[in-house]
């Protein structure tokens, strides 16, 4: 099912080309990630990596009466894991950072209010863990707080019937479409010099638009934002994919990844490193035709297999680059183009 | 029409009273406010305030087909307006930082598809003003980036059709209610030392309900969340309300306000130069009950009157303390209370 569509005919509308850069923050005191959790939702727990995720949750209701309070036990439960694996309370953490894809970010909020602690609202679509991950680090690089918990959320159920139609209608998914990751993912950064694992910089994207209205083509809609970003990222820091182990990607799925890597080619840069969370949270059987998506798809691979493999030395240095689609229903009712935005956080194991 | 309704049995749920404060961070390098720029509609144009913002517009679509469009033409004037009144062009503005009431905040994603500068988006609801300044003096403060644009806005007719009713019933409003303001307001964050009106802290917020589940009555959800952040600022900061010349309130409104003050009060604190956006920005002849609310409330009222009084020297030192009301309509219809928070920045004229 996996194969190449819609590429041809993209219709430049707001690329943003002109003067790449200058969109890199270096955080000198790196911030570290002293402890990560992730939990996912039953689909996911039976994907090729299932075994790096903390928590596999059997009924995706996870004991909730709706899909969006489900959706909020997950991120709380994230929230509470990664906590807790830090050995730490509530009374260590400054703030907790998060945003997700439903109408004003009820998930990230509702959790919050369990919380008592500070809280900081973002929202960047897809891109939120990788957003969430460079405010935090600023928090803590520059002193202001000793430690944040950057966090994000997505389920499959309540983004379908707020962004498509309710399951019970049994709609037919389209060959370019993505399964929104029921999952979510959450980290806790530390001014603690002792953890290996830091973050060095963070690239922020601009907002590109190529044109593309495919609601059901999520992939063609970000690769151009993951391009302005990657771009503006290896021009501001003088490095090229290579200076990473892997230069990973949120949820551009098979297609979006494809444009992806044409787009960075057409630029002179080849990436021979890629990683995209989408193609890979999902085997081919599962017939998710274009791999994951949603904010909880990258959140949940950066907190299980890729910190691993970073804390088993197995990789040393990555690009994390999520992206987001910042449409909503109404702007596509309204017969709006679909922007997308990248932020991108160097991390890297020292020592 | 203006009296104080629903204020008794409120049910408390979470107040997070055990451990306010340590949620003051301090700009030692004092970004300062380069320039601002309000926009409003004409409703709010016909208001007591009406001669302090730089643009009222006649037509609240602005020229546009939808109001969601409008919304986004409103904030986008307001990012264009402060920047050239800072004598810059985008191409010095390192970041635009936004966020709104619209689903996926598509009115701040839309608009920052426009200019060619990173962006940042965020949602703390009503509460963005105070949200965007507080993370955008972050990354001047720190020296991470010299220029960036702090913004949000809100428009009367969407939010009504997205949270409410379509105006096209002519439902009635309740006596409680507030009015969503049409405007915008953004304004310059600069490491420019030469420019007297700097940010000095911030002090982010917990999320905090009190169990109140009426939609239309925003002020007395928002009013714990309120009381949290000042008592956290004035612990933190040591400081009493009188330190400063005004506390300003978002968009408590007439209600709100009273609870507000009288929460304060039961906590020892006396505030008696309390200054509510929602309150000033309407006549009561305007008919708007309890007053204005929505992001474009105190980021319309912040940009005008206020600063412009603090560049003339009548006003001095502020505390600037934004609240949002953090429920969607789905959260709503599935019986669950309003959460609110509050984001609080101290404004200070220096020489």
């Amino acid at each position: 099912m996996k194969k190449k569509e819609q590429n041809d005919n993209i219709n430049i509308i707001i690329k943003h080309d002109k003067q790449y850069g200058n969109q890199t923050i270096y955080f000198k005191n790196s911030p570290s990630i002293k402890s990560f959790y992730s939990i996912v939702g039953p689909k996911e727990g039976k994907g090729p990596y299932k075994k790096y995720f903390d928590q596999i949750v059997k009924d995706d209701t996870f004991g909730e009466k709706t899909f969006e309070m489900a959706e909020r036990k997950f991120v709380e439960t994230a929230i509470k894991g990664a906590i807790a694996k830090a050995n730490f309370s509530i009374n260590d953490i400054d703030m907790i950072l998060s945003g997700d894809l439903l109408n004003q970010i009820i998930s990230s909020s509702f959790a919050a209010r369990t919380f008592d602690t500070a809280y900081l609202g973002l929202f960047g679509a897809c891109s939120t863990m990788a957003e969430s991950l460079a405010v935090g680090a600023l928090l803590v690089d520059g002193g202001y707080f000793n430690n944040v918990v950057c966090s994000t959320v997505s389920h499959f159920s309540s983004a379908e019937r707020q962004f498509r139609y309710p399951l019970e209608l049994g709609n037919q998914r389209t060959p370019a479409s993505q399964w929104t990751v029921t999952g979510s993912g959450a980290c806790v950064l530390s001014a603690n010099k002792k953890t290996k694992i830091k973050v060095k910089c963070a690239t922020f994207g601009k907002v590109v638009d190529y044109g593309i209205t495919d609601v059901n083509n999520m992939g063609a809609a970000m690769a151009p934002a993951a391009m302005s970003t990657a771009l503006a990222h290896f021009k501001d820091t003088k490095r090229d994919p290579s200076y990473y182990d892997l230069v990973v990607t949120g949820d551009l799925g098979v297609l979006g990844s494809e444009i992806f890597l044409e787009l960075m080619e057409q630029n002179g840069i080849k990436i021979n490193n890629h990683f995209d969370c989408g193609i890979e949270i999902f085997d081919e059987k599962q017939e998710t035709f274009m791999g994951g998506s949603g904010c909880g798809c990258s959140a949940s691979m950066l907190n299980s297999y890729i910190l691993q493999k970073m804390e088993e030395g197995e990789i040393n240095k990555i690009l994390f680059m999520a992206t987001g689609a910042l449409l909503s229903t109404t702007s596509s009712q309204q017969g709006e183009t679909i922007p997308g935005v990248a932020y991108a956080v160097a991390i890297e194991r020292e020592g």
